[in-house]
């Protein structure tokens, strides 16, 4: 005897089988075929990349990838504090598979990109290439040296963790090998001098912060007979510090360094740097500063996106694209971030930094969005610039939105929340607001660690 | 006209100064003499130096000296962790000077000692030499391979951060590289496949770790597509896992790790290790695993202390010491820890943990304080075992208090609160907890950085 089914349960199991197929179809529906799918690559996870990698893989007409040669996106602002001893590597990096969104299933790989075949529309590897229909280059830029390359050794820049983990080394050592100098005094204080070229915000916020750990870690952990003083010089070949901040906002960075013990030296050019000493040059005379550890904050150049795409680029590498950042001639590729040389509307060069590579990564994501779905184009790209802020030191900071400056305790509180805003991760907001509340408290960095 | 001084102030003021004369005297006599003071140098800053430094930088008629070719101290317990991207470098790493208080103003120097001149009573290092009164040697151990050198470089051991570093860049690689690679099949397979060594504590903790991260890091970052499976293979020439503990608790150890995906391979001994390939022997046969990564956690040998003192040491490289902890025939030298070769009551030789290398540093710091004082000796050396604990992963772990025999989910929170509690500094414990609780909450681990 065949099993009794009672009729209202067949119907309603007909009813849901039809929903669960509409529902099925109306899902599919919004993940586009494959072969529609448009192939676009993103090449680098900076702040550019990253900004355009996440809104495209979101996009269901799009089939992303991402190439990048670390598997991290870094938070660069805060790298300095990775080499000054009070953060470490995990707080400020995150890995880009989990930053990306999956829902559109997208390629991210760790490879290294050694050029593009732009007829052909493929980025190249060294084992393999991928084809796309848009490329966004986002490649970001290195120290230069302004063709001093000699100069790379002796005076490392902060642009990678390793970078900043090597810098790290070198200043903890520095006080190590010093306090254990048998010789000459001469020699104990080239040990523990420090010598920053580029007083831009980088060369500031490092300065300040190897001011203090000298300071806090000489107090805690070495003795007076121990003799230990440390001399930190920042060197600028401009007139002021911060250059692209206002002048009154100079003048106080200027001050609160110098309450810390750096000395600033502006007006002041650097002519030859060996292992150990620094050349200067200044309006009246020269100098020579025998420091063990010299930091070049002084300049970036772009990554060789240039010589990749055949095109002459500015003098630090950058390619001056069109309005809406495309490559002139190269329709199909964008270049956005430090790579890219865009001049706003009144013919002002944007600067380097991070919130004009999220702009335009956000706005080649909408544009590229726009071409794949034949929407008419945006207009021109315009940055917003929000304000600017540079850290000295605890409880010492200047803040530029417009018109209005601060400076001082407010402006360190205004810096320290606006970074855990834009860190990358609940795990990294909430360690790093830890360690910043432990380090202001205590006055001991937890990274003060060789390895 | 003179000002008027009441007479009452007068003897208040005198009466004030001469207490704090007073005062000064009696601190200054508390710290004796520095002729008088003992100079004691203790070797490593591991547990049982550290634990040997503190309570001698303690007391006033001891000169300490504390060389360490490390600047920091390392919780070696919790070295898997930075392996396997759970925790930073600095959460378990903490600078020897900001640990050892500086009442007595010890010095401690960070350089490697080359040897040890018995007779002049000096530690010999590169540039100079250190006399001594007394002299701890804590150097600990490295990993040994039994006389296979060759296999050192293949199969890395951890014992250093820069081991940890080395290993975590390894594992996260070879999910990076297996997901580009292009290949047949078995390659990929051979680039996931991970081979320990050796199923003490360290390895079963290892190969439940990344068993862990492989399977919430593909879980997590990886698409299905990608293919990506990784294989965990625990060999052990010994019958069963964690061969320290009761029986009962290796059977319950290895259940958990087959229940996480690990291959437990008991009685099975390892014949050849190669770049990229194992050989192993059982009971009817052998066989031979392709993988990428292979980790030796199978043994330890003590540093060459034996050698610095002419003495013939075990086979593991230590040095068979009288049971008051010193070198026979070198009443001033002390060796702890796991250079030294200690047996107990009953014969059985003291295992090479922490807990034996800590008392051991305790009682020799009391045993140079009473020969300095000139006090009678305290008796032999001996060990009080307080339990043993390993953990094999989320909610897993083995316990061992004497009768009291534990597993499960009580196992694991007792051993996370004892890791808590031996941590060192109130930073490292917080941001511990504060990294496990949020990796417990969102099995995410925030260490997945390739430097």
């Amino acid at each position: 005897m065949p099993p009794r089914v009672p009729v209202v349960h067949v119907a309603a199991l007909i009813g849901g089988a039809a929903g669960l197929l509409l529902l099925a179809r109306a899902m599919s529906a919004s993940r586009a075929p494959a072969r529609t799918r448009r192939r676009v690559v993103v090449i680098g996870a900076g702040f550019g990349g990253l900004q355009a990698s996440t809104a495209l893989a979101r996009m269901a007409d799009v089939e992303l990838c991402v190439l990048d040669q670390h598997n991290h996106h870094l938070f660069q602002p805060l790298l300095y504090q990775v080499a000054t001893a009070a953060l470490s590597v995990e707080d400020i990096a995150s890995p880009i598979r989990g930053i990306i969104p999956t829902r559109a299933r997208p390629r991210v790989l760790m490879d290294r990109v050694t050029g593009i075949d732009a007829p052909g529309h493929r980025v190249l590897c060294e084992d393999r290439s991928f084809p796309y229909d848009f490329l966004v280059v986002a490649t970001g830029s290195e120290p230069s040296y302004f063709g001093h390359e000699a100069w790379r050794r002796s005076a490392p820049g902060l642009k990678t963790l390793d970078d900043a983990l090597e810098l790290r080394r070198r200043i903890l050592s520095a006080f190590e090998r010093a306090v254990v100098a048998t010789g000459e005094p001469a020699e104990r204080a080239r040990m523990l001098t420090f010598v920053l070229v580029g007083a831009g915000p980088t060369g500031v916020e490092m300065a300040g912060a190897i001011a203090e750990l000298a300071r806090d870690m000489v107090r805690r952990d070495f003795h007076t007979r121990d003799r230990m003083r440390a001399r930190i010089v920042l060197v600028e070949a401009g007139p002021r510090v911060l250059p692209d901040f206002a002048a009154d906002l100079s003048r106080s960075a200027a001050r609160a360094l110098s309450a810390m013990g750096v000395e600033v030296r502006t007006d002041t050019r650097v002519t030859t740097i060996a292992d150990g000493a620094i050349h200067c040059a200044f309006h009246g005379g020269d100098e020579v500063i025998a420091a063990e550890t010299i930091i070049w904050m002084a300049g970036v150049a772009a990554t060789p996106v240039a010589s990749w795409l055949g095109i002459e680029p500015d003098r630090n590498g950058r390619i001056a694209v069109e309005p809406d950042l495309r490559v002139p001639g190269q329709p199909d590729i964008y270049v956005i971030g430090d790579a890219a040389l865009v001049t706003d509307a009144h013919g002002k060069r944007l600067p380097g930094v991070a919130p004009v590579a999220k702009q335009q990564g956000g706005y080649v994501a909408d544009a590229i969005a726009r071409r794949i779905r034949a929407r008419p184009a945006a207009g021109a790209f315009a940055y917003r610039d929000y304000g600017t802020l540079a850290t000295i030191g605890r409880n010492k900071a200047v803040a530029e939105f417009g018109s209005v400056h601060l400076t001082g305790f407010v402006a360190w509180v205004t810096w320290a929340v606006a970074h855990i805003f834009f860190l990358i991760g609940f795990r990294n907001r909430v360690l790093v607001s830890a360690k910043w509340l432990i380090s202001y408290v205590t006055r001991e960095r937890g990274g003060r660690v060789i390895t």
